[in-house]
């Protein structure tokens, strides 16, 4: 079956990683967020598509979760002696996709193919979408001011308080992004942090009424489990931004756009208030540790949706 | 003193680290080669100029005698897997070095600055001057058609027969390299290939102007011993160009130029013929095996100079 899965983050890569095991059921795509793009070193780096190219490659470092498993950091080395900002650290391997991204992007190609050329040299069959080609970036606004994300998410370590959310740039979903919703026979937002993840997809022109036009089911998976986020500050910004830090808050944003929404069973007692949001509530174990973990809620996942 | 060499390739870039190594004596300025600039993987690479940086910065990696000693190459293991044109071997911290030149290219910074600060940042004393500022890629005639130095150099190992050498772009010599002739208290002409390390830098217009026009006592020290360059192809490439494959062959070249030709002791026997070039020719063991060889060749020729 044709599955688009809406992704950004940890637990939006490990969910694909859950589908991209299922390959003999799944025709995969994944439309990735690009709020989080940034330029590093005169490069560009778009780090959500390449935790899904790495994670869907097998190249990943599933230590630290992110980067690529075994790279080096002598580039990173010498550009910190070269004055560099040293705040985002960049293995070499890691390196050599912004260089290989940069170059493709200057000669005029779009972030779309680009990726596509490197998920195939990669070996992925799944297809990785950028939500859009052009310009849109996250901007965070903080009791310190508008600053960009990764300079909220990595060289502030999340600190400042979250004060609201907006986008620099005026982009446009891609044409490949909008199909892949219209086309799919599923679609599944991911467990990711829906105001700087599945947000910044959600925020483009047409995608949240092709999302909502698409005939296909549609489910959400929380990424909140009792009131705390697995990882990253999404707990922390749905409630400085005024939601509740729960399944429920989340469900909340999701209202209205999809048919179901999944809890983790530690959230059972809140399925009621989520049905009655108009989506049907369903739990399911979501706590991705391992790769079975990952396969068995994308399998729960299909059976929810009548796919099994 | 105030010592200006004109350098490219590995024979200059020794010479430079002998009059380094006299730094108590020598006020260094390197006038550097930039015709063997290329793009690779959409950085700009300055091979002559990055020799000069990790030489005098004491990174080089003096088994290969180009990059950076202990450099890693992960991130080429990586560009090979995306595909990308793998016959130019980059190291990680020497593709650091690329990209953060190419960052503050774009940035609008002028390759002067950018080596000036690079330089700076390695801790490096002398001065190393790009020639030029602006593009100036040496271009190969060849049976087989007209070639990228480096395709020639590296891609094609140098075995195309070379029918002649021009210049694309419309380079100026920058002003410092100019007012680095005309302050100089004496110049010299490293022992470095004379057709495309050297004859990038004086086709510069200005430059021989500069040169002819330079109040210093300026001398020229020859890339070949015994009719054969001791690295690179230049002795073919005289041949082949319809020059004496000689320290006489070189020493034409320079006529009109240089007031003296130094030539190794195993040359001694055309030292008449090149005297009679209007030039005093001058003899000194100019192998340069260890760093000590590097500072005796450098000591001689402050010594011949006068400024012992």
């Amino acid at each position: 079956m044709k599955l688009t899965l809406l992704a950004g983050g940890t637990g939006g890569t490990k969910l694909a990683h859950g589908f991209a095991i299922l390959a003999e059921r799944v025709e995969l795509t994944v439309i990735a967020n690009v709020g989080d793009d940034m330029e590093l070193h005169g490069l560009h780096v778009s780090p959500d598509v390449d935790a899904l190219l790495y994670t869907l490659g097998g190249l990943i470092d599933t230590e630290r979760g992110w980067g690529v498993r075994g790279d080096t950091f002598t580039a990173h080395a010498m550009l910190e002696r070269f004055g560099a900002p040293a705040w985002f650290t960049v293995g070499d391997a890691d390196l050599a996709t912004h260089v290989e991204r940069t170059k493709r992007l200057r000669g005029g190609d779009r972030l779309t193919d680009v990726t596509a050329a490197m998920a195939a040299a990669l070996g992925i069959r799944a297809r990785i979408l950028p939500a859009t080609d052009e310009r849109h970036r996250t901007l965070i606004e903080t009791d310190e001011g508008v600053i960009d994300f990764q300079d909220y998410f990595v060289r502030l370590g999340q600190r400042p308080e979250v004060r609201g959310v907006r986008f620099d740039g005026d982009a446009r979903a891609s044409a490949e992004a909008l199909e892949a919703i219209r086309d799919a026979e599923l679609i599944v937002i991911g467990p990711s942090n829906p105001i700087v993840s599945i947000g910044p997809i959600l925020e483009l022109p047409g995608m949240r009424d092709a999302l909502i036009a698409a005939g296909a089911p549609k489910l959400a998976v929380s990424p909140i489990i009792g009131g705390r986020a697995l990882k990253g500050p999404a707990d922390r910004m749905l409630a400085s931004l005024g939601h509740e830090s729960s399944s429920l808050g989340v469900a909340r944003l999701y209202a209205g756009l999809v048919d179901r929404f999944v809890l983790d069973t530690a959230d059972a007692p809140l399925a009621p208030a989520i049905g009655e949001l108009g989506m049907a509530a369903d739990v399911l174990p979501s706590v991705m540790r391992t790769d079975a973990d990952r396969a068995a809620l994308a399998a729960g996942l299909l059976a929810l949706a009548g796919a099994t």
